[in-house]
């Protein structure tokens, strides 16, 4: 199992962490699983070649979990569990030579949900 | 694999199935598939100190797929269906020492979407 | 590694896969990878047995990602880019002598949210 640090710089951000997944692979095939050991954060596969998309995808979310609702958790950041249990913290992924299995767009995202925070996600390679 | 039987109390409930999880895992380090086979049940992971939490995303799931909605299926549980199709039937964890690797705040729930039932869960773990 | 041919007619609709899965499959015990490469679907598992649970599935996700709202990627698809950030391009599945460990009302959705259009589902079995 491998860490991947991470650094957030904002409240609410979609952060590419593809490379830094990949470079943690070794050059075999098998599946990836990537974990967030985190409550008020997730990960997410989208498109990263226009920035605009993760702002859309951002901007639906705080729709759904408003800053504004009758929350009972008093900490201020009801939003960021809500969306965390939406997006969810695990993800599991195709690995084939050392190389993520993903499609022409897709970026694999740390969806940062109650930021700026350090974070980190977890790494774990299963040959097969 | 094994089998988790679950009796859901409420409608709409989290139950905690952390420790029910972890008695069904060998002491060894591998993954851990969690699978729902109920289309109105779910699993999520999030905060389980604050029990707040728990209602604040209930509260929103309540919001996104309301008991109000001209629903084309006719036996009152399509909100259950949503709810279900969108957090999801499985989840992938990190398993260590036959301990589930979590962050801090994390605990894993059963989702109840239209309860009170007698419900199940499939663990299975694969060394690796 | 197999891939599953895919060719949507609507803008939005939920494809039922579960039997392509299943020929994929090697009459063993293991778990199933399902990845979809695409950032416009997803994929779903819920009830195939009553057509009204995918209509009131969709038209919910058509409430939380409208067509008209201020998006800022300009190609029009953005409610497709958010509903498949919420469902999720991959699943894990468990596996016994070669069928897919399911509900009795579960079938397995490949969701298109910016169809018509040629799709591929990649599966990925690993023994355990």
């Amino acid at each position: 199992m491998k860490i991947i640090p991470i650094k957030s710089n904002k409240k609410v951000e979609l952060i590419d962490i593809t490379e830094e997944i990949e470079k943690m692979l070794p050059p075999k095939d098998g599946i990836c699983i990537i974990y967030i050991p985190h409550t008020t954060a997730g990960i997410i596969i989208n498109e990263g070649a226009d920035p605009a998309v993760k702002e859309d995808i951002l901007n639906i979310y705080d729709k759904i979990a408003p800053i504004n609702f009758p929350y009972k958790h008093l900490e201020g950041n009801s939003p960021g569990h809500v969306k965390s249990s939406l997006t969810g913290p695990s993800l599991i992924l195709i690995v084939e030579k050392g190389k993520l299995l993903l499609g022409t767009w897709q970026r694999v995202f740390f969806a940062e949900y109650d930021g700026p925070r350090n974070r980190k996600v977890y790494i774990k390679f299963i040959e097969g």
